[in-house]
């Protein structure tokens, strides 16, 4: 059954991921030059594969003179090629950054932005922004001047518990809370703190792409749960958890992304139940709670937690205020030390200023109504789409809330053309290999309804569907 | 000579020093549980020591049930030793964060504070920053609801050209710029790009010890270089870098912390040639430059590198605006994808409020205006500390810029006692190990000057003084 983790890494021919495998190891770092690698028995046996499949991927490692041969006893480093991976203009293969394929397609202007999950800034209250600005300089003149503490500020930490206990009813300390700069960060230090090379770990497929990323760069090997408008099969959720006794299971229940599905409120009991049987931490990431359009979502994961197994990821960025970054991770004191250590080591702490307007701007009255009305403006939008959707024959998930809404297009449109005429066109959006771990789903996209207004949005679209038409009978 | 890498590692006994490593390396997760070890005379040819050594730290390891013997064919790695570094409670100890030894010391609330290199809030124009926020929303009403780029706001990277070009005569495009929130978030990216496990590093002796940490979690095995009031003996620069081919040399060659020492003109542009000659990427640190107390430091490095082989790391949160953490990295295109590429794994940029508010203050008269009073505020503070240490005997190195004095007190004080007994009168500072690559330099500590008030400051250092006085009697 090791067949099927690598069947779920990546879609290429068994010997080729095989390659890929052995090469990402050995540009870690993790033999040396001139150093023996695992026989071609050890590792047809660790995966459950022919010899001769472990063969073909060492024949061509030698082809590219990663490796060499010595005296038929078994394969070395060739520290030639080491070398070639660590040149100077070159000083990142040998290292662990990884391409993150969201932020290429982010990079283009475009007129019809459908890639960016970003709320539109003018869906914000940004007149009353400066008040809130002016009070706090008014009650902490010397705001500019002041570090926050890494684990962030004391003040607004006690507000998010008394707002977590009333609205999430879950109960944590101040010292259970950590203070990111967004939740990309939170999601970071996870992986920094909790995963080492060659870990497994679960996500939902498809899934948050930057998260992918992320994990993969930690040296995480993912397989991936299944997730539909009903939630999870738990059924495959406890088989995962068994047979590859997964770290941790990185999940973004509610108002998915790039789904919109939510995952109801027996699977999430059932789910915390499955994590601390079998050792496997949950991940909660909380992005878009607040933007429901018929009902409140269940609570989150965390309020169903009582043994620690779960840690609560809740990004305030994306529609409170991007501009401050500001995120939340509240998981159980054991963690919270290794997370502020870590911390401490990529910054010291998320600016002071950010944390106390976010502090009084979150905690209003004015912010409260604000959400009211940007979930219709959001519902307004995402009708838009489905509408449009409605004529073309397709099929999507229709979500519930959140910024995104995930379709499937005809078999047959060539997905990689289809962008690059998309970009031509001005318009852009995820394709769905992005959000997929197995880096399948090739007939899917993600749209984000969030960023364009309702004129725009129609109109931007209503192209979409055109030119995926035109390729579509093109093909026929 | 290897030998000489490893006694730079520890101040432990040489085979405890293998043990640490080997151990450290199982920890990463480089051998999974039942692979082979390196054989003892492999360890043994590579270190340069004799194999009873390598032996010792194998037993060693073999009583803690880290490795077992099978066969008597080698060690091989203990499964059991594997998962007790591996459970729920300890997530960490099998990844790779290691402790921040300053931010301990920096939690100790005291009310004679000398251990953070902190600016004194009072010292900042308080009054005036509402004023320049005032503006950022006039000027751009929708800005706490836009993200910046990850690289970072276009309009604060062209007016730092100009201003590096006026004032440090070094040209680079706004392309060769990034934001980054603060410089300890720069110097993670720079070892997350460039450095993998095993990688030779050179560092000063002493240096900025959260860079130790960064480096340290990174895999890196550092070689140190002396640095002393004028600079460093090159040709030991010279001879480390061809002996060990390091990947890159971390410096802070303008004030340097904590020595307050400063590399003269004729070294920097010698250092760029080495630089060049041998491979090795120079990574300057440069957060104290404006805080000069008799003449202007001479040029960046970065200003005499021709061939890309300088990454500028410039920090202005130190005394410009602690509480806006903005900092930036400046290098050449080739490194700058990468850098882009790991940043947008970790956060979505510095928030754009933020970068707005340091470009409309950094850039006004006022702001040059309040440099000057802060040199003279900074320059009065450091005399305190050197008009008391003058009546002890002891040696120092005389600053002529920053925020910190290094002292040596004598031998027979017993440094975590007096750390302990510092902390019982609310008196902090940095121990000297603590600032060492190789954790010796026992007997000096690290005292800084920027952060309480003349009468606080005087007081604080009389009585850590006479503290010490007591120890040293007491000793006799």
């Amino acid at each position: 059954m090791r067949r099927k983790i690598l069947s779920n890494i990546h879609s290429d021919k068994l010997f080729e991921q095989i390659y890929d495998y052995l090469l990402e190891r050995i540009r870690r770092g993790e033999w040396q030059a001139h150093e023996k690698l695992p026989s071609v028995r050890t590792l047809a046996t660790e995966f459950n594969v022919h010899r001769l499949t472990v063969f073909k991927a060492y024949q061509l490692l030698k082809e590219n003179r990663y490796v060499y041969v010595k005296d038929k006893s078994g394969y070395y480093v060739q520290p030639s090629g080491l070398l070639s991976m660590n040149t100077l203009h070159d000083p990142i293969v040998s290292a662990y950054v990884h391409d993150s394929h969201l932020s290429e397609i982010h990079q283009v202007e475009a007129a019809f932005q459908f890639s960016k999950a970003l709320l539109d800034p003018n869906l914000l209250p940004n007149l009353y922004f400066s008040e809130y600005v002016k009070k706090v300089f008014d009650l902490y003149p010397k705001v500019l001047g002041t570090y926050s503490t890494t684990q962030g500020d004391q003040e607004l930490r006690e507000a998010l518990c008394r707002y977590f206990a009333k609205h999430y009813h879950f109960y944590v300390s101040a010292e259970e809370l950590l203070i990111t700069s967004g939740s990309q960060e939170a999601i970071d230090l996870v992986a920094r703190v909790l995963i080492k090379p060659r870990d497994v770990i679960l996500m939902e497929r498809p899934t948050y792409s930057p998260a992918i990323d992320v994990f993969r760069r930690q040296g995480a090997v993912i397989v991936s749960v299944d997730i539909h408008p009903h939630g999870y099969d738990l059924h495959q959720v406890e088989t995962a958890m068994k047979q590859y006794k997964p770290r941790l299971f990185y999940l973004n229940p509610t108002f998915h992304n790039p789904t919109g599905c939510t995952v109801p409120a027996e699977q999430r009991k059932r789910l915390v139940e499955l994590a601390e049987k079998y050792h496997c931490l949950l991940i909660e990431d909380d992005p878009y709670r607040d933007i429901y359009f018929n009902e409140q979502p269940p609570l989150p994961l965390f309020s169903y937690d009582t043994a620690g197994y779960v840690i609560y990821l809740r990004s305030f960025s994306k529609y409170i205020a991007p501009g401050l970054g500001i995120a939340t991770v509240a998981c159980r004191p054991s963690f919270m030390n290794y997370f502020i250590r870590a911390k401490s080591l990529s910054d010291s702490g998320a600016p002071l200023l950010n944390q106390k307007i976010f502090l009084h701007y979150f905690f209003s009255e004015r912010m409260q109504q604000h959400l009211e009305k940007l979930r219709i403006a959001l519902a307004v939008r995402k009708d838009i789409l489905e509408e449009e959707l409605s004529l073309t024959g397709w099929k999507w998930s229709s979500p519930t809330g959140g910024f995104n809404l995930w379709t499937q297009l005809p078999d047959s449109i060539p997905m990689e053309e289809l962008l690059t005429k998309s970009i031509e066109q001005s318009i852009t959006f995820v394709p769905g290999s992005i959000c997929d771990p197995q880096r399948e789903l090739k007939s899917w996209i993600r749209v984000s309804y969030s960023y364009l207004n309702e004129q725009q949005l129609r109109e931007g679209f209503k192209r979409l569907i055109c030119l995926i038409h035109s390729m579509s009978h093109a093909e026929k």
